[in-house]
């Protein structure tokens, strides 16, 4: 069996996370499979490297930067390699280079275009364990470039489809996916299976597992991802097309997203198109608009809301004063207290009612819906910030602890 | 003109000098020269890597420790041109697989084989600095290699040699080749021009500004270097084939080596052989042996004593006790507490009573001579530790300072 493992910057933070790890793999090689693994750059040597920049640089070409950054992963493949040479085991590390994943020139988040897998191939076939430095690839111009936030995952993904793996395992310091953020939710449980569309919406809603990008190149090459914890030993949550568990449960997690804001574009002139151009502004400004609601005004306004991440509010506004005149509205005034709570679950495709047990759930704890939301498998409701965890808590308790 | 400055490590330690080198760097690009500049990893780098190693393997493959240290050159490049960037340069970093340094699989060792030029030529037509990462190439297998100590000189060289380039300045934080060591000799002359075989055998001899295989290199490809410091603006001491100051100095300069250790072979077996059997006994455990000499002893044997690195010293009894009986002699003693001193002058060749000033020097200071050895240009001597620093200074008054 080929398994490709991913450990991330946390699990090779110091000499004793790296025996850590070094002994999960050694465990996996010496049950005889073949094992590819893709190392982080260690703990806070990504920072570390980030503010020597800063000292001369302000803001350093993006190339230079990848220059800087890719020294970090290699560091960790180098170090884990002496680690399992330690042990008497045949390894070899690899940087992205010499793996030979090519990618595109857009340097600090470059896209994978094709893996070499011949290097690969030969190293395996040695009976070694390939180590691999993640989040990095070159380009066609042979400069070094890297994959932007959890680009060792993407790399993992990566290899697992080129190499066609077994087994793709994403180590993190958590046990695998919940049905909520266990740290907050007391009853959430840990779940077995996902689908790739469930941990994607669950991911873009802030359950930072797994980065939505290499979710979806999971997907797409029909990998079968596995995460699991680096620290206890114990099977973790599998990502895959269909989830055995699909009928019987009808939602998969709760999760809750804070970093939005929502804002209301006051007594906007009732005539078509005025909520096209309203949304046009934003969308022009190369901001992502989430949440639409329409109300009914008074007189021969409206008054509309929409959400948009928190970092993107100012822009937003400033879009739409901009476009004032044509657009034609009174004012604009922005919330950033609110929460969106989502509710995720390939399983209320085929039932009905989810929703008004969420809104059930809400409702007994006196927590007021400001927006809606709903697509094939999400439901999501905008709260005020405070209420938030409450919100998470009693939804889960609605449908997972009876 | 093209320009080949390389800097060292603790020319680029922390973020002021690096600064400090972006500034030399400018001046010389902003004269219309074209820039070549080869950097060493920031001042402990490599030692901090070197121990993070020994924490999880006392003896990692040398493949993997080229993997680790090829790192910490690679970041002072990232670095050097974020910097440059700041000040509005254009500026490329290339690590020592970019700019095509070919190697041997020598690894921790590498010699280099060939030099592509043609990415170095492109980006310099661009009219950009070009950063090249020092001590590092990749062998035919596409793994990282490191070409060992003083490493970075040495790829300064070869890219000189490669590009014809009309400079080759290599940068340390002293000011250049001195008569004697200007720590302990107060009135040390620095040299304006030094030959290469002469600067071959001052390196050799502890004068560590340039490791012998950049200074051997660049004589075979008639590369002129010149020495000098990051830290004061001030002419260096050119290396060249011929110095101009040849006839009218007979010396070029006095060094001292404190890490020898003479070995005593006693009582040998006089008989045909004899010698060579104890110098090969040694030879064949891979040990240079320096200065020889033989002592007519009291019956029919004989004393032998040779010297040795200090650190070669147990390597060197233990070959020699391990063929005692072959060989025929009574015991061996070991002194570490000696200095080799060494006077050094392509003049002497033509010259004679050089010899005689130097045992002069010492005789008036009191200092025995244990052992001599000449060459065409150069005299040693062995004598006693502690009178080392004496007798440095007393042979530089008789030759320098009249």
């Amino acid at each position: 069996m080929l398994i490709v493992q991913k450990f991330g910057g946390s699990s090779v933070a110091n000499a004793d996370r790296i025996r850590n790890v070094a002994g999960i793999i050694a465990e996996n090689y010496l049950y005889g499979h073949e094992v590819v693994v893709v190392l982080s750059a260690q703990g806070d040597t990504t920072d570390e490297l980030l503010e020597k920049a800063a000292e001369l640089n302000p803001s350093p070409s993006k190339r230079e930067l990848d220059m800087l950054l890719t020294t970090g992963e290699q560091q960790s493949i180098a170090l884990m390699a002496m680690c399992l040479e330690a042990m008497g085991l045949p390894v070899v590390s690899l940087t992205g280079w010499q793996v030979g994943i090519r990618t595109n020139s857009e340097y600090n988040s470059a896209r994978i275009r094709r893996v070499n897998t011949e290097r690969l191939r030969r190293e395996l076939d040695k009976k070694r364990i390939v180590l691999v430095a993640g989040f990095q690839g070159v380009n066609n111009f042979e400069d070094y470039t890297t994959l932007g936030r959890g680009g060792s995952d993407t790399t993992a993904v990566a290899l697992a489809a080129a190499l066609h793996a077994d087994r793709c395992q994403i180590y993190t310091d958590v046990e695998g996916v919940y049905t909520a953020d266990p740290r907050k939710v007391p009853g959430a449980r840990k779940l077995d299976e996902i689908t790739y569309d469930e941990m994607l919406e669950l991911a873009s809603m802030g359950a930072q597992v797994l980065m939505n990008r290499s979710v979806q190149l999971a997907k797409r090459y029909g990998v079968e991802l596995e995460v699991l914890s680096s620290l206890v030993r114990a099977p973790g949550t599998k990502v895959k097309e269909v989830s055995h568990n699909m009928e019987e449960m009808k939602i998969t997690g709760i999760a809750k997203d804070t970093s939005a804001a929502r804002v209301t574009v006051m007594q906007v002139a009732d005539r078509p198109g005025s909520a096209f151009r309203v949304l046009n502004a934003v969308a022009r400004a190369g901001i992502n608009v989430d949440m639409i609601i329409q109300a009914n005004g008074r007189d021969e306004t409206n008054d509309m809301s929409f959400v948009v991440a928190e970092q993107d509010v100012e822009a937003a506004c400033a879009a739409l004063k901009q476009r004032q005149a044509a657009i034609g509205f009174q004012d604009i005034s922005v919330d950033k207290d609110i929460a969106k709570i989502s509710v995720v679950g390939a399983g209320m495709m085929s039932s009905v009612g989810i929703a008004s047990l969420v809104f059930e759930a809400l409702n007994d704890e006196h927590i007021n819906i400001q927006m809606i939301n709903t697509s094939e498998i999400k439901i999501s409701c905008v709260i005020d910030a405070a209420s938030a965890d409450r919100a998470v808590a009693a939804i889960h308790r609605k449908f997972f602890e009876n």
